[in-house]
């Protein structure tokens, strides 16, 4: 089976065509990567982008989009509702197909290495390649954003993990890591009290005592006029998409609010769905090797 | 994306380990191909194939096996327990990526032609590749099977589709055609009265009165003293895996029976349990396009 790894990073220009176009040009120009998406906001003033392809493929990619979006974002005169620290934001690293996360996170480190020595960018591993405990979250990591970082980064806590020990100016600094594929999954609700939702959200979120690899808030769907809870699942083979959907169900009973739907956004592995059917199906001894594709891609 | 089409050939030998690689070997020598699994049964006396691969290779591989088959087969000494008519007794040709059901059609006729032609052995085309309406069903192509052959294959409505318009002696007549995947999903039920089950079975199925593309039937699980309602899914787009396990729980609930478990056996295409995910999560507009997987395949 070929190696796949998938890379979604995230530059801080979201408005002008012109320099997202030439930024992601640099993806395209890589033999073998595949393009799957890119998605630009205009408030956030902000380009998410993800492709896929080998370990040396994707590496390639990532730096070189890294480069050319030093070359041409001003981080002196970004503004964007997002929070952010540099041109390009973060750079994550997921394995898809017959890579482990050890093999993700030293592919993290030689990009963070290269960014640090070749462009003269201050790098900081995250997630599950985060060299302390406190660089895990990379909300953390980002806390003070760009304006802030010129200060932060002069701490010993928060000396980089590769590049230059003060801030480059025109560039920021650049979160580099490697962690399972995110889900974005969200529960509409059959109720217009946006409250309702917010106090679900609070529920079922690890931060709220919830479930370990959830983060939710409540969020108002003002063409339809209901509510829904709109969640990340960080780590959908620990926290199942169903468990989840389950948790947010039963709170909502609380206040006799039923479920009226729910929405996958983007990407999602199959195994993250084909579990929610062996549990609700009560498969019985289920592998992963009895689906088709699986075996077609190996 | 790459066209893919799977292969589940059927010969009538399930004992002789020399003869069954032999004939597979047949298959593994196509470059391209993938032998995704074969299976043989003493008690059957016929060994069950699948391979994948492009519309050529796929051909080239079917073709191959049914030479070797008729070369080391003899039909007149052939016993198992499996209704059968040919050394090679059946070839499926099924669509799986970027082909539709016209293809594999084209396929069937082309693969049956040059068997009738060059092997000299009758075919029958059947299911969505079947010439006339009582030839869709392999049961009713196969009804006399290799010992009624010689007489049911007078008959002008048996009159074959390719190949001599009598016999072939040695290898019997063989059914090519063209079908969706078949889906094999069991539902276990906390019983062991197989009364119930088979009342469950006549339920459900379309011959019964109930779902269109369901087969069913009750089987003891003596081992664990349970029964179960086994059923072959013939058409899963249309019949949907959720909506076969929630008619048999459904019906068990008139004899207080709950529904234990499931087994899927064999090999499932992801959509087939991906709709069950969508249905019991309730989510809204999903896309096949938004699974990873299917976007690395393309």
């Amino acid at each position: 089976m070929a190696k796949i790894i998938e890379c979604v990073p995230n530059f801080s220009e979201g408005k002008n065509k012109e320099i997202i176009e030439s930024i992601i040009d640099e993806v395209r120009k890589v033999e073998g990567i595949k393009l799957l998406d890119y998605s630009s906001d205009t408030d956030h003033n902000r380009t998410v982008v993800t492709f896929i392809g080998s370990p040396d493929r994707v590496k390639e990619a990532a730096f070189n989009l890294t480069k050319r979006a030093s070359e041409l974002i001003d981080m002196t005169t970004h503004k964007g509702g997002h929070p952010r620290m540099g041109a390009t934001d973060v750079i994550p690293f997921i394995p898809i197909a017959d890579v482990d996360m050890d093999e993700c996170i030293e592919i993290a480190r030689q990009v963070g290495k290269r960014i640090g020595d070749e462009l003269n960018i201050p790098v900081y591993l995250y997630e599950s390649a985060a060299t302390r405990p406190e660089r895990v979250n990379l909300a953390d990591v980002r806390k003070g954003q760009y304006e802030g970082f010129f200060e932060k980064i002069k701490e010993e806590d928060w000396k980089p993990d590769f590049g230059p020990s003060e801030m480059n100016v025109k560039s920021g600094a650049t979160a580099v890591g490697a962690r399972v594929p995110l889900v974005a999954y969200n529960v509409n609700l059959g109720t217009s009290d946006i409250n309702i939702a917010d106090k679900i959200a609070k529920t079922v979120r690890h931060i709220g005592g919830g479930l370990r690899f959830v983060k939710a808030m409540g969020v108002k769907l003002e063409e339809r006029n209901i509510v829904q809870v709109s969640m990340n699942l960080t780590n959908y083979e620990k926290t199942a998409v169903y468990r989840a959907h389950e948790m947010v169900k039963m709170e909502a009973k609380r206040y006799g609010v039923p479920v009226v739907g729910s929405e996958v956004i983007g990407l999602v592995p199959m195994k993250a769905l084909i579990e929610c059917a062996e549990y609700y199906l009560q498969i019985e001894n289920f592998s992963m090797d009895q689906v088709l594709e699986k075996r077609i891609m190996e």
